[in-house]
């Protein structure tokens, strides 16, 4: 029997610029009716202007198709409220980064001096503005995310009415967290609810499941998939899906990021059916949720998902994607 | 003022074979009086006329150099008392690897069951022939070698008079363990004493600094250092060096091992210098530890080191070594 996913959203997805964002918006194009577009360019998103810009490059870059990218700020202490009314109806939320976290991050926040942030966090608290935070201290690789935790709960105390997005969070702690403030949500992606640290470096070593957040350990891999496979109301699918060029990934200095946008539809209806979670539940983690917490409307597309072997390129346009090469049991049938 | 190491010794090495023979064997000959010589060839080195054959091409591979290759057998629970006695005069150690742990490591010991190990062990034990162990299990990869020390500390005690080397040791577990049993000993490599999972994987990924067992936390870290540094008389330096050509490297699916031969002394007296420890430390924990524990009597080489910078090379004759291009304090001016 086939499977139907309605108006499937990526709620944190790289579309990069230039070439690279003409291979791979239109990839996401097909089978999304929207995403979440990071604001991480050379340089960064910052001003109404960019966002038109940018905005105009990617729908060039889809062409026809039905797919509504749903545009972020680079966040900025500086941001004042009359400069955030002025952008309000062109974005639907600002990504922070600490600065030199992960790639091009380098403009970000230094430090998490919450006076130094209140003007601008209070002006987004009032103007419903959503705040998506990439939360990792400059700790150690294993700890950056869980020491980030407190960081996260003190924003979310001090500004209880700004919506704050933990995105692609990979560690049971954040999970944890989920549920002790009202105003924290979270994004997951489809790798970490596939892989851990001994799928990256347990083996041999291997560059295409390197990412930012590093996947976690297997206990952190159980709590992110069972708020996932119940669909638990605050957490939405994000895919994260972050292309390099393949020479940049099988190189000494090898770029974090992991390519999972084109095959994700397909993943997921096997891991939530392979785990015996409801598609029901699927539906909600990979559009529902979305909706309710961003107050989205997304375009109607109807993804249908067939049970028949579908082997996963090698690569797409100079791409490695996720798990290359391999079989999966479910391949796109139809668009709608 | 110039520093001299006597006879320097490399208590874990890999020479390979063949090719890479012929590539890697010269560079370790030059500044090293010996290394005890990993068997975890193709198949492994399990027979006389196998350590006989192997040790006639790693002596024509060197040349004219003054150097000893310790021979060392992969470890299988069918030896027996006779087997060891009639290779004896030919090994100074057996090496054991759990199955399917490393490099060429498929043939290794499924499971710890002390019965099926005993006859080997007790012949060991009476024989006087040390047993060196890759100490991993095949958990979670953070967490292999600590958990394996339960495992040492059983071998240990159920054979007291067996000297039993932890083989490139990368945790503070293994570093405790080492003094709650008198015939446990320890190898430590270079990288381990200077790079954390940050340096491989917290900012790009460095696959040339990936190896087995991984580098593990800054806490782990600095408990090897301390003993190190203080030339603790059980602990010795074993490179672990692990040539791979650059295309098995810098891949999916790279190839575990870093390569330090060629750069190990002077980046050692490097980091003895730069950490207040007396070079004398640095002359027991090279060489004169490893002549008591192992009961040696190193070829008379003389190794001069002198304050001159000296730029990693690139690459190696087709490998690439451990932090090339940086350049170091020290440069080897003589051997004598």
């Amino acid at each position: 029997m086939p499977t139907t996913l309605h108006s499937p959203l990526d709620m944190h997805l790289h579309l990069r610029d230039g070439e690279m964002l003409k291979r791979v918006a239109p990839l996401s194009a097909y089978t999304f009716s929207g995403a979440l577009v990071m604001p991480n360019l050379v340089p960064p998103v910052t001003s109404k202007e960019e966002i038109l810009e940018y905005r105009s490059r990617i729908i060039k870059a889809i062409g026809n198709e039905n797919f509504v990218p749903y545009m972020t700020l680079f966040f900025q202490p500086t941001y004042t409220r009359e400069f955030l009314e002025s952008v309000q109806d062109e974005i639907t939320a600002i990504k922070l980064y600490p600065a030199g976290i992960t790639t091009n991050s380098e403009g970000g926040v230094s430090g998490f001096e919450i006076g130094a942030l209140r003007p601008t966090l209070e002006a987004m608290s009032e103007l419903g503005i959503p705040l998506c935070i990439h939360g990792e201290t400059n700790g150690f690789v294993m700890d950056r995310e869980a020491e980030f935790v407190p960081i996260y709960e003190s924003l979310a105390l001090h500004f209880p009415k700004l919506k704050i997005i933990m995105e692609h969070i990979t560690t049971k702690e954040s999970v944890a967290a989920l549920d002790r403030f009202e105003n924290l949500y979270a994004t997951i992606t489809l790798h970490h609810l596939m892989i851990t640290l001994d799928d990256v470096a347990g083996g041999m070593l291997q560059p295409h499941l390197f990412c930012k957040p590093i996947a976690k350990r297997p206990e952190d891999r159980e709590a992110l998939l069972r708020v996932a496979l119940a669909a638990h109301p605050k957490v939405m699918f994000g895919s994260d899906s972050a292309p390099h060029p393949r020479e940049a990934k099988e190189c000494p200095g090898c770029a974090a990021g992991v390519f999972t946008a084109p095959i994700a539809l397909q993943m997921l209806v096997e891991l939530f059916e392979s785990n015996g979670a409801p598609i029901e539940n699927l539906q909600k983690f990979i559009s529902d949720n979305a909706r309710k917490i961003y107050q989205l409307t997304p375009v109607k597309k109807e993804v249908v998902l067939q049970k028949s072997p579908f082997v996963v390129p090698e690569i797409y346009d100079g791409v490695v994607p996720f798990h290359a090469k391999t079989t999966l049991q479910y391949t796109i049938h139809t668009v709608i």
